[in-house]
């Protein structure tokens, strides 16, 4: 596939429905768990796609859209969410998540943005010279990288009860080193 | 986690409306790519998950719990739903998965399963002895490695329009050699 403006938007308008249909209203174990030190839970990777709604995706894109002499880019910090959130309930992030993402979806539409514009450059603080198109097709993949993540994190929970099966359940033996 | 029947019915109960959210709707070049020969889409997924319902989990419970001299499950098939799901379309497979799923929680919950059940044997075709407990552990991980793996094989549509992002997108690279 290359990227194409309504297929991407249709992805991302998906994420909210699929983390709350997954997640919403769940207990603690499987919210909460985590498949090892300083990893994400399903709360936290919630907690993480809003930090992406208010300080990553669209302020980048805005970035490059402003065509100033230095399109750099804000660095991203990972870990924002876990003071911010403290005290938060999953259903109220979830909530909040969806509007974030429904509000930066109608954004990104008004933009109408041309096949010229999806060539803008931004510089990332570490990644160097971007595109508005590669921008966009990142935030399609991180949503999906952290719903494989939700799903795979609630699988491990389980790791230790399936006994003969285990290695034919790769998703318990994916990421035995955090990668993201 | 230890395993608890009440937790996993409540995962189990999900997966419909997850995919249901994730994918009703989407066109073709989301719900039919693969991420490598033999490997499966997010339709076949859907179709797989049917197989198990229909073919798996549950008649596999009953051969346990029937307590038989020979509790030895019928082996599974992979592919049945190649052949079975010619000419079917997404959102009816969606629909189809939803009710079987659903009447089958209502069985599991109808058996009113004691710790002791739990513990009863099967025999796996290739496995050799598992019980009930791990059978039923199996079927959350699966539909948990298979959500993770519709989100991965979506990703790896926009593998190449990333740019410099890929290294940082995980998923991206994840099963390179198909595991599941």
């Amino acid at each position: 596939m290359n990227f194409d403006l309504e297929l991407s938007t249709q992805a991302l308008a998906r994420t909210p429905g699929t983390l709350h249909a997954l997640l919403d209203g769940l207990p603690a174990p499987w919210t909460r768990g985590v498949e090892g030190p300083d990893t994400f839970s399903p709360f936290d990777v919630v907690g993480h796609l809003i930090d992406g709604e208010e300080t990553d995706w669209i302020p980048r894109a805005r970035i490059i859209l402003a065509q100033g002499p230095n399109p750099l880019f804000e660095p991203y910090d990972r870990f924002r969410h876990r003071a911010r959130n403290v005290g938060r309930t999953l259903p109220s992030l979830l909530e909040e998540f969806a509007q974030l993402r429904g509000a930066n979806l109608v954004l990104l539409r008004s933009l109408n943005l041309t096949p010229a514009a999806l060539e803008l450059p931004g510089i990332h603080p570490s990644l160097g010279r971007v595109t508005l198109r590669q921008l966009l097709s990142a935030w399609v993949v991180h949503d999906f990288g952290h719903i494989a993540q939700v799903a795979r994190v609630m699988a491990k929970q389980l790791r230790h009860e399936v006994g003969p099966w285990e290695p034919f359940l790769p998703v318990l033996t994916d990421h035995e080193t955090p990668r993201s």
